[in-house]
């Protein structure tokens, strides 16, 4: 599973499921957990590279758990939904808002907001024993140093069982995966030449550093460009 | 990559591209292309087992060409795009419609609505030799018998080249992946109990038969039930 990034082949990310932030971008509090994909071939590595900011875009960032799938289920049952992860990484949802502003007026889909190639930086493979408590994950984000977001996952609308029973309800999980699951509030614009530094630390934000990582935006050239 | 639905990461559905089908949906035509992705944990083979109905949901079907990547391109020209295809699929992009209308009105993803297991019948690989006029490929669909869809690749407002250049100017595609090019008109409901037949043929709609497959409708049992 350490190798996710290449043999995955979905990627399920959870909409406001921490409180504050729905609230920050004026969203009630969702009854059920929702979601979209984001393809796999939005996937990059730190050190492979900077994060691109699409022509026409106004790119936010979005700092968030991600969950690795280790064996396929479907109708998983809260009770067991545990025994389906193998890990966890360290992920951003990297979002077009105005073209997700967009689109939400007009009813249509969210994919190419948040699709873009490199949209979703992920770190390694972090195994599952190095986090025993699921409410107790540190989450940060700095843009040039300068703290953006922290939060932990006792912050969660529906916790990580929740949203593995949910999903697989509707779309079976598989090896390799991954659920992202919402980021804290804090959200807001990256633009070329910002660096961020992204941080999972546990228990809580003050706990140890399972991992960290720094990249550059650097404006995309050519490609699809967003007129509004 | 006559094994896509195994390999492949991602299922890139065009929306509205045949202009009588988004007329009859009461949609405008679109001016640029719009896309939404389908999970890869949504195909089936015919023979692997009948097409799930969820609980809750009026399911459309939207009998479409599957066109399959043959090779990794990013910002790839319209006039090279012909070299990216490896080969073509008949596809069916089932569709929940009650809950893509109640999504639409809410400015929520489509994820959910287009993204159910089983939602994506596709028949074999079909070698890109087979098809040497992209806009001459007989789609037609019935259900229990009776014609419901029938229409050529005459009728879309974007052609294939068009499609593979804008897709991959937000998003690279990747060997494996699949476009599914939009539904003809006719699409309306089917449910348990119903067989549906999909036909794809070359040159036009008396052509020759390149796949032909029948499958069987059942409601699912468990899984999310939606409420509306
Ligand atoms: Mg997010
Ligand atoms: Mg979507
Ligand atoms: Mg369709």
């Amino acid at each position: 599973m350490s190798n996710f990034l290449r043999t995955g082949r979905k990627i399920v990310a959870i909409g406001r499921n921490y409180a504050d932030h729905a609230k920050e971008l004026g969203n009630a509090i969702p009854k059920e957990p929702f979601f979209f994909l984001k393809p796999t071939s939005s996937y990059i590595s730190p050190g492979d590279g900077p994060v691109e900011i699409p022509r026409g875009t106004i790119v936010h960032h979005e700092v968030e758990l991600g969950v690795i799938i280790g064996k396929t289920g479907r109708d998983i049952p809260k009770s067991e939904a545990e025994s389906y992860i193998a890990g966890y990484t360290l992920a951003v949802d990297m979002t077009a808002r105005n073209v997700q502003d967009a689109v939400k007026a007009k009813g249509l889909p969210w994919s190419t907001a948040k699709g873009y190639d490199t949209f979703c930086p992920v770190g390694p493979f972090i195994p599952k024993s190095k986090i025993t408590d699921l409410s107790k994950v540190g989450l940060s984000f700095s843009i040039n140093g300068n703290l953006k977001q922290s939060g932990t996952t006792a912050d969660m609308i529906f916790d990580v069982p929740h949203l593995i029973s949910f999903v697989s309800g509707i779309m079976k999980l598989e090896e390799g995966d991954v659920l992202l699951t919402g980021t804290p509030k804090g959200v807001g614009p990256i633009g070329p030449g910002d660096k961020f530094q992204a941080k999972l630390t546990y228990p809580g934000l003050d706990g140890q550093v399972l991992d960290q990582y720094e990249m550059a935006c650097e404006a995309r050239s050519g490609g699809y460009e967003f007129k509004g």
